[in-house]
């Protein structure tokens, strides 16, 4: 029994993009393997006009438009200049893949997608930090009360498997605690000071790569990490947090003589994030920690990212991502859709 | 709509006991959060009787019977001795726990239990890793042809997600290699001799531990290790293959010194196992490695173990598991039975 899934992309940039060609070759494997005919059906862009239809978009065409610098409207029938929310109410879709950039100080305006397309029952995948870092609560309630499934692999980490893995693979298991290192520029910098680089050079190298923004002040000043750590601190452990209550110090302040400190004494300099649970409280820390040759992290360098769970009947369990890239995001939206359509198919 | 499923523990050593204590101590969590009523209604042992009934047995008094040193025979009603076989055939169980003792050379009898278990159209749930090792195959086709569900995280790592995280959060990701520090008695070895202790005194330690037997061959000569990493290439990567096809060196022949020098040069001596596909074949491997602070098995030390899995859209990903202890693979049995639980509420 073969199953359509239909698709509306809001956002449409480098995630969106590696996502559309993983799904392309995909395809087969989809239709024999899942019994799956996924239908892109919209696409939401910012500035480059949008696409609205009730037939399968010709995914092909449109990335050969957007790679070459193109707007939307070239692809002709179905171009609008139609809202992400007119599009989301619009679209008839099955489920709606929110990839627009993030706005760490509210969470805007991902949340409103989220929310209107979830309004209109339908289900919703994520790799957007912001709306689980502020809207958590409110979203899994509307969620629930909507019955849509909600997804959001790709916000940690991220096709690495962290919300799958313990709702999915540790039935009965309970999060106590949380140490990770999450936050892949700021990584990237102590690896080359401890190679003798400056953080400016290593800032630079990071640009260059696109791992970070032109102002790296999210990275360095610990705020990407501190909305990482609260999204993990509310789904894993109902925190209730938001990124402004992480006792917060990023690793702007580091000095080159004191990376090389540590390693005289055999440590490294990580920025380490906390999730623990004090008094029924749970408290989140982001800093610069020394960690040992005996820490699970030792070996994570560049931009390689690690968590840790505490837990109470499986002790600690350590996931670590190696070098991830792009297609590993595309994949977190590509595996969370697969979980949606499972879940749909489990209701029909 | 609570759903009763009736358990039979084949064996009721350590790890059975262990699985019991923790089904008590969740009864209420089973009852409330997943209406689950688990009742065990059969337990069979070796030489210390068997327990057979169509009401749930009395768990507490036959875990106070067996910490006591006594036979199942002073329970009183429902004691028999039944074969296992017997058992399993007449006890009109949902799921059968296979908890049996390891015979490395054939898998036996655990092998003729899950058989007899799938013939009679129940679920399976072992942390038995000999029937994996040589008849996969043939064990994973009699479950579908029956229409039972055959689970066995507890085989590699204790509870530790390796197959469920394959399985159930990594769909369309396909494993391309796998690379693993899986013995906790070599891994202990290797550790104690850089503290500078002789193989003989850490030996001494596993044993006085429970974690090798008198004979430490197993583990020692990697065999332990070359079935952990049979049934990690048989079930991720189609591997139809044996322990006996493992090109496997243990640890027996390392010497105090040559820990010494690796540790001068920056290394560690570990016992790494493999599989790779090379030219359509998976190959498998286990021998002492040198390995370097850049690898993610770095910080694994004493009982700890860890996997990388190479695969095709999410590069490596490793898992660690912290220093286990036997209620870690009670909790496997245990997550085991609610993942099949929730396979059997889903067709019903």
């Amino acid at each position: 029994m073969s199953m359509i899934l239909r698709l509306a992309l809001i956002g449409f940039g480098n995630v969106g993009q590696e996502f559309s060609r993983l799904l392309l070759s995909k395809q087969e494997w989809l239709s024999e393997r899942k019994e799956l005919d996924v239908q892109v059906v919209a696409i939401s862009t910012k500035t480059r006009g949008s696409l609205l239809s009730d037939k399968p978009l010709d995914l092909k065409r449109i990335l050969r438009i957007r790679e070459s610098g193109k707007d939307l409207a070239e692809y002709g029938p179905g171009f609008s200049d139609f809202s992400a929310l007119e599009i989301i109410r619009k679209s008839q879709s099955d489920i709606v893949a929110e990839l627009t950039t993030l706005d760490i100080e509210s969470g805007q305006p991902a949340i409103d997608h989220i929310r209107t397309a979830m309004q209109a029952g339908i289900n919703v995948v994520t790799a957007n930090k912001g709306p689980l870092a502020y809207a958590y609560d409110e979203l899994k309630t509307l969620a629930t009360r909507k019955g849509v499934q909600f997804r959001f692999e790709g916000t940690i980490m991220d096709g690495t498997p962290i919300f799958s893995l313990v709702e999915r693979t540790l039935p009965g298991c309970a999060v106590t605690g949380l140490t990770g290192t999450l936050n892949s520029t700021s990584n990237l910098i102590l690896t080359r000071m401890s190679e003798g680089k400056t953080m400016e050079e290593a800032l630079e190298e990071a640009k260059k790569r696109g791992i970070t923004e032109e102002d790296p002040s999210m990275d360095i000043d610990g705020w990407d990490a501190s909305a990482k750590i609260t999204v993990l601190a509310n789904v894993l452990m109902n925190a209730k947090s938001n990124p402004k209550n992480v006792q917060r110090e990023g690793i702007r302040d580091i000095k080159l003589e004191e990376v090389r400190r540590a390693a005289e004494s055999g440590k490294k300099i990580r920025l380490i994030a906390k999730a623990q649970q004090l008094n029924g409280v749970v408290k989140t820390s982001v800093r610069p920690e020394l960690i040992g040759t005996e820490s699970p992290f030792w070996s994570v360098d560049g931009t390689s990212s690690a968590l840790t769970l505490q837990t109470d009947l499986m002790n600690e369990i350590t996931i670590i991502e190696s070098n991830p890239t792009i297609a590993q995001t595309a994949y977190a939206i590509f595996s969370d859709m697969l979980l949606i359509s499972e879940g749909l198919r489990a209701h029909s």
